[in-house]
């Protein structure tokens, strides 16, 4: 089934009664850091802290009875991983999760919380090693975001922006695999909006800046990141053409500029969000984006789960 | 000048051009913790991170041109003398602020860098000081809450309540001297609207559940509370018969349901407050206050002034 505005539609009909309309805010306070009238999009106090239950969940709901019976698999470094070990606990279905080892604890401890098995491998061995699974034990297989229906569930967050703020300017949005942002940008830029969209990734792992510049998908070295939900090494393969059809442009983040947006958001917006979910915000601080004064940015922020220990790592963190 | 509906009205035409309307956030992740539909009206986006923006600007635009050029002064625990200092620099007016000792050292240098004069006492003398030195220097007394005009000010929170979210069942105030519990009483209860309001105070200086009970105005002794905006040991003269008249109750919260209400906003609604904003939680967990499960209550997040060095006390606390 093909990614487009009709069927995401259709995919917010139906996990509508399992997922929050999660809060567009107006943001005054981060105005003079950000340079912009800013916007915020709190996917971090969607149902398990991320845009993710959105896809696991309306990817869920499409299951056959036999499906279900047999259980499904995923591969995620976390985020994922606990929006499908949610989703199936609410539809009684049994789930494993694969995590990479540059998973953050806290995001696995959540997963195992709410009764998925969890099986750890080195973050590179992750995607094959689900697929063996599956095909070992009948499992279906969740990919994280190279996946139609995954996509269609993510774009609903697309709609609701357009609903909650038709006027904006620009939408910055995370981006890893690519499921959110090839979402997004089918929501809107099939609704014919006068919307600019953005992705934003980490200056580490530049997968989509590099496969846009080489017009086709470039696996990028796996290195580490603050941003430990932004660790997919290559665009996905549904996600990429998308993202080359209507993306408007690719930021990207400094190590340093990801922690100084996490803490700015937080002392000054009040709002908390992990590292990946303020990676957006970073590509500002950064100076990789340079809106107009009265330019209205929507950030969207992605997700937040961070563990209260987490948090410590910001104390020296300086944002001004 | 009486505090009314319509004098409120007036206030909210007057500072709208300096203020924040501050959201009024569905926060569906509180709801299994708080045992209702849980809406957060979030003053800690308000300019100076606190409600008391509002009635500091509403006073201030009040003042003569010589009263402006005379200064002014007041007595602050923290937010309030932010507030005023705030308020002082946008109109150009020079301003001193007493803070007692109790004040956190956060809120402090936060006033000094907003350029107003800070002076240190006893917390018990601060209005008395406050009041001398008004004397000696021709300087304008902007008390904290009892004010009609701070009232007003504060009321203008209410004001947005209603037409945020008509439909609210109950609305918890945290609660000091009484000025945002007056304003917002007065402006929802002459609204005649249909919405219980109930104040919020540490279980350590219960000025107001006392002074209820006794029918007068009763000074408690003055203790520490981690809620170091909520220090007042007396309710304001003006604001007790506001209280007196409207309130609906008044809730005690505990020093350890503040600090786990502190956390849990911060970790399972994604927003951070100081301890005082988040008292109004607190005394739900307290069990001081048992909602039913489809009451929509809205709890006032009075304040965010707290430093990120504070936030280490959270790290024991468990709040599930």
């Amino acid at each position: 089934m093909a990614v487009t505005l009709e069927s995401i539609k259709e995919a917010q009909l139906k996990i509508a009664p399992y997922i929050v309309e999660t809060p567009l805010l107006r943001a005054d306070a981060l105005d003079e850091f950000l340079g912009c009238e800013v916007y915020l999009k709190l996917e971090n106090m969607q149902v398990t802290q991320s845009f993710k239950y959105r896809g696991a969940i309306s990817k869920m709901l499409t299951l056959s009875m036999e499906e279900k019976q047999n259980g499904i698999i995923t591969a995620s470094s976390g985020n994922h991983g606990k929006a499908v070990a949610h989703a199936a606990r609410t539809l009684g279905i049994t789930a494993t999760v694969v995590v990479p080892d540059t998973a953050s604890p806290f995001k696995v401890g959540a997963i195992k919380q709410l009764g998925a098995t969890v099986i750890e491998c080195d973050v590179t061995e992750r995607f094959a090693m689900s697929a063996r699974l599956a095909e070992a034990h009948g499992y279906t297989l969740f990919h994280p975001y190279d996946d139609a229906e995954i996509i269609m569930g993510q774009g609903t967050a697309g709609l609701e922006i357009m609903s909650q703020h038709p006027a904006l300017d620009t939408v910055i949005v995370p981006t890893s695999g690519g499921g959110l942002l090839g979402g997004i940008l089918t929501a809107i830029k099939q609704s014919k909006a006068d919307i600019s969209i953005l992705g934003a990734e980490p200056h580490n792992m530049p997968r989509y800046s590099e496969s846009l510049a080489q017009k086709k998908r470039v696996k990028v070295e796996s290195t580490s990141t603050i941003a430990d939900a932004l660790v997919t090494d290559q665009p996905g393969e549904r996600n990429f053409p998308i993202v080359q059809m209507y993306a408007d442009g690719m930021l990207k983040a400094s190590e340093t500029s990801i922690s100084k947006a996490t803490k700015l958001l937080l002392m000054e917006g009040k709002i908390l969000a992990e590292p990946s979910g303020a990676i957006s915000l970073a590509a500002i601080l950064d100076g990789s984006y340079l809106p107009a004064a009265d330019e209205k940015v929507c950030f969207v922020i992605s997700g937040g789960n961070v563990g209260f220990e987490q948090l410590a790592q910001l104390e020296t963190v300086q944002y001004e």
